[in-house]
């Protein structure tokens, strides 16, 4: 752990039974104030923007302003931002192709809501979601669903829903006793806070699922793995601990199809969290075309459409689901890579060699459910971030508080109502032309920053280990001194390259991030005893190429 | 639902593909500041503090400020205001009688983090904690563990732990196979955000499991229950669907204990979620008193203390631990009652007749984890607040991020840097001398506003239904029309009272809250059509005495 101290002492700090002196307190918050302001000069380790503008927002920081319930429903708390709140998710759901507007009685339609915690909430509440969905719970509304002779219900067996019937559980007919038991998929290089779903959420993975019931791994060993792949990322029971990346970072199809194939079959529904920009390597999973690969498994197995019988407080209904549920991590990527596109479209970029942009939205229909964060690649003062799936996917709330005068269909019940008005400013004032300039610039910076650690590699005849993944606003590069690590923010992961451990540090190419400031960084990186030797470390004994890659925790960031 | 809407309608918030003029975006910023500030005049309706007082804070809008990670560990992400929000959290480990400073070597010293959304957070991950501290799994550290010979662990047969050993099962050698199987139990007036809780961890409340048994409720009606108890909260299973509240909102110690020992009996350890301050009535659990009563049932089943076996990566253990897990969801209470105790002992506050303040907090040591939200007593502009819980009960986290180089113990990977400074601001400005003044204040504003309702009864010679829980700031009568309601932002709830169902509407008498407003509330609700005839509602056929209550919705505010 490093130990680094901001400027102020703890002890500057401390709270006691007195009234601080209005003047000490001033001095201590415009210290603050100086000292955070000129740490975000020299920011470039962290995916978040620190070219922010909300000055006029200070009126609202003395009212409390709560879009508690379901933004949909303006409710009794009237001190609400819920109409910006409604104009920033259709202005999202447009970026995202999904059907506009959002209607209770259009199934396809978006729903969605704005996030007071950033994607980790986003990803924990659409977990949530693909569980309850796959294990059969009431939805919100299901139109479409057909009563079931009341004598069924009574044969079924089905467990008797305790508090009115939110969470009864679907049953199928064919005796497929997995029918209700999801399984969980998601690549190496997935963010901390989706292991952390998991646990919370106690959704089995493939892996735990593997462990428990003893089979063995579909995947032969090295053949069906993607190149670089490391046996350090193995575990004991010859399964690979999550799906295998490629070398850039993205989900590698062929592993992930042959794994989905093995518990399909064995009649489990199926999760996949795909990433859209994962953390440590900026990666895009090809969503598209692991779709493609998907949709005939589920077929096969009668997990892309099937019939699910469930109780409600009065009668037993029908009605057809799908097996599978694929949600998108796009906590940078969602809110970056639309404006890429229509880069591209407009002839304003140009693609890298041997990559193609492909939808990662609603125009792919098997898609679930997405998140993105704000403070990410927008910027806001505090994490926030958005939540979309479809209005057919909802699930029945657990309770319906009165209280609040709005269904309780968000994760959290106070809602951050000066983030979603903060969102619909930075929206409002930024046109499309503005986005797709921005980002051709982060491009460009991106591209410079390469380029300049290349040259400086040159100069000092010693490899920095300097990659970046195609269209990534990240590149990666040697471990500097905790010195530099410190100025800039920089954060750091381990990764097995080669076969043995390398230190990395990253940097992110965001909106406040200039050319000079890269000129900076490589100035303080070309000083003697900016990249102190790495600890001699164990070799990946079972190397099997020269591009052994392994790391447990990449992509491992904060959301 | 109610369909109130802004004075703003939602086309003029419409977002497209252009900029927004600065003029029209800065209008509409402006006109929205002011109806806000308007409404911030007449807001009663909900338990958030009003009088804010964060302008110094105009210069951090401009920058992101995140605690990613451990509070207790600054990590790469050096723009943190992680020294302020240990200040704020010793702070409240003081006022909540914890062993400070926190120390990862001492068990018993308090450890904590700011909140991103709110008490819903606190609760969630608190519950979270309770399940899988129950459950048997690994702490974060423990240091009096002693190993096990190494045969044991594969006589054992426990599961092996797929990545890593966060999440290993614990084994008891008793044969119980309850005994990692821990059962929920809070009362009919908690907040729908535990209900909601119970079902994103898939918590087994002590209803889920009895319903699954299909074994007789020990409780015997009407002897066992509390007065005022109606049938409308009995399940068809003939178990009560939740743990009966007094009238008042307090938890009825009596049937806890009785449904506590049912389970006991049974192997199960025991989580309990006590309130302190419920939503709708304000009433406060009397949790010394329960705990008194649990401790001996918890002695006689072997779960006041027990070993618990668990493998980790390369030894079996085996340490003590509690078999129960205490809760308090202090949202307003937790952060308001400590200045009323003090108030009380500097004898500036009299107790009301029948009423004695019993602590909540770490004085009680069975206490294992507190949440209070900072927007309600407090005020902040968004929503955040405190968990509090001890070092000795964290459990491993799931994963390990490098990245942030700090550990991954909070619920939220991103963490509202903001709200840490400013709840520091508020605590730095206020001696314990102006809370015991503020708490004072408050307290005779609600007496104030009880006695005009009550003069206003008299006046209409009709009962409007006016009650107010001991010490409690809200205060509770018939639901004015949909005018009074939208004016005052007020929350409704229907209740079961007499055996038929009334509407109430209730208004919270935070800081921001004057006479003068009370006496503005009074005037409307004494013009003519104030309170319209409430639906002629189906009687509660069962009603057994003259103060039967119902409310499955009792208490569901957001948090």
């Amino acid at each position: 752990m490093t130990t680094h101290k901001t400027k102020q002492s703890s002890s500057m700090f401390e709270l006691g039974d007195g009234r601080m002196s209005e003047q000490d307190r001033h001095e201590i918050l415009s210290d603050l104030a100086q000292e955070m302001q000129g740490k975000q000069q020299t920011f470039l380790g962290y995916q978040v923007n620190q070219e922010l503008d909300y000055s006029a927002f200070a009126p609202f920081l003395n009212v409390h302003i709560n879009n508690a319930g379901d933004p949909f429903t303006p409710g009794n708390m009237t001190m609400n931002s819920k109409e910006m709140e409604k104009a920033v998710l259709d202005y999202y759901a447009d970026l995202w192709n999904a059907k506009t507007p959002h209607q209770n009685t259009t199934g396809d339609s978006y729903w969605g809501y704005t996030l007071s915690m950033g994607s980790t909430e986003g990803n924990v509440y659409g977990i949530w979601n693909a569980r309850d969905y796959l294990g059969g719970k009431v939805l919100l509304s299901d139109p479409e669903a057909e009563e079931v002779a009341l004598e069924a219900s009574k044969d079924g067996g089905a467990k008797k829903a305790p508090v009115g019937v939110a969470y009864q559980q679907g049953e199928m007919e064919n005796g497929n006793e997995n029918a209700f038991r999801p399984i969980a998929f998601y690549s190496q290089d997935t963010h901390y806070s989706i292991v952390k779903a998991m646990r919370v959420l106690d959704f089995t993975t493939y892996y735990d699922q593997a462990v428990a019931t003893g089979e063995e791994c579909p995947l032969v060993y090295p053949d069906d793995f993607p190149t670089g792949f490391s046996s350090k990322y193995m575990g004991k029971s010859g399964w690979p601990l999550e799906v295998p990346s490629n070398d850039d970072g993205s989900i590698h199809i062929p592993s992930l199809a042959k794994l989905v194939t093995f518990f399909a079959e064995r009649g489990h529904p199926i999760f996949v969290c795909f990433n859209y920009g994962t953390t440590f390597k900026g990666a895009y999973d090809d969503i598209e075309s692991a779709v493609a690969a998907l949709v005939p498994i589920l077929k096969e197995n009668g997990m892309y459409e099937r019939a699910v019988t469930y109780e409600t407080d009065d009668a037993v209904k029908t009605s057809t689901r799908t097996g599978y549920w694929f949600h998108v991590d796009g906590a940078l990527g969602a809110a970056y890579m639309p404006y890429i596109e229509k880069a591209i479209d407009a002839g304003e970029l140009e693609l890298p060699e041997d990559f193609a942009y492909r939808p990662f939205d609603f125009r792919i229909p098997e898609v679930h459910s997405i998140t993105c964060s704000f403070h990410k690649y927008a910027g806001l003062p505090f994490p926030s971030g958005i939540f979309m799936g479809k209005t057919k996917n909802q699930l029945l709330p657990p309770d319906d508080p009165m209280y609040i005068g709005s269904p309780d269909t968000t994760f959290a019940g106070s809602r951050n109502g000066l983030a979603g008005m903060m969102m619909w400013d930075f929206l409002a004032k930024h046109s499309e032309e503005d986005h797709i300039a921005q980002v051709v610039k982060n491009e460009e910076v991106a591209a410079y920053a390469t380029l300049r650690l290349q040259k400086l590699e040159e100069e000092l005849n010693s490899t920095l280990w300097v990659e970046r993944s195609p269209l990534s606003l990240t590149l990666r590069f040697k471990r500097p001194s905790e010195k530099i690590i410190y100025k800039y923010s920089l954060s750091c992961e381990e990764l097995y390259v080669d076969g043995a451990k390398r230190g990395y540090a990253h940097i992110f190419c965001m909106n406040h991030v200039t050319e000079d400031l890269i000129d900076q960084l490589v100035e303080d990186l070309r000083t003697p005893g900016a990249f102190p030797e790495q600890m001699k470390v164990e070799r990946d004994e079972d190397a099997h190429d020269e591009h052994n890659v392994y790391s447990p925790t990449i992509g491992k960031s904060f959301k």
